[in-house]
């Protein structure tokens, strides 16, 4: 493939930022990639590891000079970051960001994007339990969906130039509106990420089953919820904070939903649960189907050894 | 390894079974095996891959002149299938079950049992999303527990017996008594696979939202739901009927503790939420470290073709 970009600058250098670095050098998409992440150790790990080929101090510099401004930092950093980098910016770049909300990122960021500066707010739906600049690798993308939700008066080259960088990842390419991509995100992300972690809350805090036995015969299911509840604290507590209305709405529905469930248990109605767990299946079937998910039985889980 | 029991039953021939008769060839445990299973189809298709020696077309039959008769039948199902056994089960033989409640199952079947038979109720905490008589593989039970929940006056002998079938079938094996099973368990599997089924019925319900769009971008964490919300609504269906107290008290302090994340989030308390998503990732190591699941990114999956 041929560079899309002559210059990138990686504002955050975490798992999505490091896999993009990656993807982009395995594919030869970027001329040169910037970094810039807060600590110096962070930093230090990527020249290291070689995703970045310069990495800086400051937001500021990174972003200089850049064709494209990626902002992977957390969702509740953006304004902050976009408002440093603002006076920086090459005339005709396009700055587009990570986060899972949208909504929110528009308001913080647009106020300080200047005039000739195209901001293309982005969401690669990739990501695994694990974080910081040693998690990334090359393939994250491929296969899955990058939604993109370009701003009032972006022109379509810049759209499609951005598209064509996802692309070269391996990513397929959506575009929405923001408040869309933010309902949709609290269905299939944002509510089943905070009911896993109210799960794994419930068993931390039961004291009859001891936290050995919760352990032990997690495999019996529980084990599946203790995967997204262990991703990021900090970039979970924006997006529950930015993305408030659509994730309360989902919750809503979800708890109507279990009490439903929960009357039925209480009832002893059978015939509700069994056609309930019937219909349920159907979606299982569609994700797989979709390419979405694997086939093999427990996700073609590898055992570890006794 | 040597034979366990000369003559083995197992009536049902699901997952469970199937996988128990593979393991039971592969490591030489059992003398020969016969099977019951309520329709022709499954028979011919236990007989077809081979897992049994025998197929009888009456979980009677199937019984005589066996040394271990396993149970494994959805749970509703137990109560009947040891009364239609029960005066064909040979003195000195032993009965189990593979059920994944165990005070329903010990009130269903304990009645049945004859003087001189030992009943040993059981429950592997192994399992996949599919079901049926081709879903099953000799190495399902591989470092996962099995709970023996052994009835009063059963000799030591004939419980030790039994724990050397699973351990030679892979399993590590736990004794504790049936209430305790029963609660650890609707911590560990029921509630959620309960939750689980409800996030994906909520997903299902909502239209403002397509079907596709909840498919094609589920990567972002609502996949890891459905996997489990794909397993087979009978066995479901008798677990939340017969683990009725315990799912329910469960499910009470899963919903409070959803109200406590819920107000924080609708009060914009990123503390509380930092704190508890951090807390969380503890229990995630520990399963990990316990050998209970994989420590590779994504449960390790396999990503499907583009």
């Amino acid at each position: 493939m041929s560079v899309v970009y002559e210059r990138v600058a990686l504002i955050g250098l975490g798992l999505i930022a490091s896999s993009m670095a990656h993807a982009m050098k395995q594919w030869g998409l970027a001329g040169s990639i910037a970094g810039h992440a807060k600590t110096e150790e962070t930093r230090k790990t990527a020249l290291e590891i070689g995703f970045c080929d310069e990495v800086f101090a400051t937001a500021a510099e990174a972003a200089k000079d850049a064709d494209l401004v990626v902002l992977a930092v957390p969702v509740g950093a953006m304004g902050a970051v976009a408002a440093e980098i603002s006076p920086h910016l090459k005339p005709g770049a396009t700055v587009t960001d990570v986060g899972s909300v949208k909504q929110a990122v528009v308001e913080a960021v647009a106020p300080h994007i200047p005039e000739g500066v195209h901001f293309i707010p982005g969401h690669p739906l990739a990501g695994t339990e694990h974080s910081g600049p040693r998690s990334g690798f090359a393939t994250l993308f491929q296969n899955r969906w990058c939604l993109l939700v370009p701003t009032d008066g972006v022109p379509a080259e810049a759209t499609a130039r951005l598209r064509a960088l996802w692309e070269g990842m391996g990513a397929n390419v959506d575009e929405m509106d923001a408040s869309h991509h933010d309902l949709v995100l609290a269905v299939t992300s944002h509510t089943p990420h905070l009911i896993a972690y109210t799960m794994v809350g419930v068993a931390d805090h039961l004291r009859r089953v001891t936290e050995s036995e919760i352990i032990k015969y997690s495999a019996a299911g529980f084990r599946d919820f203790t995967r997204i509840a262990a991703s990021d604290p900090t970039m979970w507590r924006d997006v529950f904070l930015t993305n408030k209305e659509a994730t309360l709405d989902i919750l809503g529905r979800f708890t109507e939903e279990l009490f439903m469930l929960q009357r039925a248990i209480r009832m002893g109605d059978g015939d509700f649960l069994f056609d309930y767990f019937t219909r349920t299946r159907a979606i299982r079937r569609g994700i797989i189907e979709a390419g979405q998910d694997t086939a093999a039985p427990d996700f073609g889980r590898v055992k570890a050894a006794k």
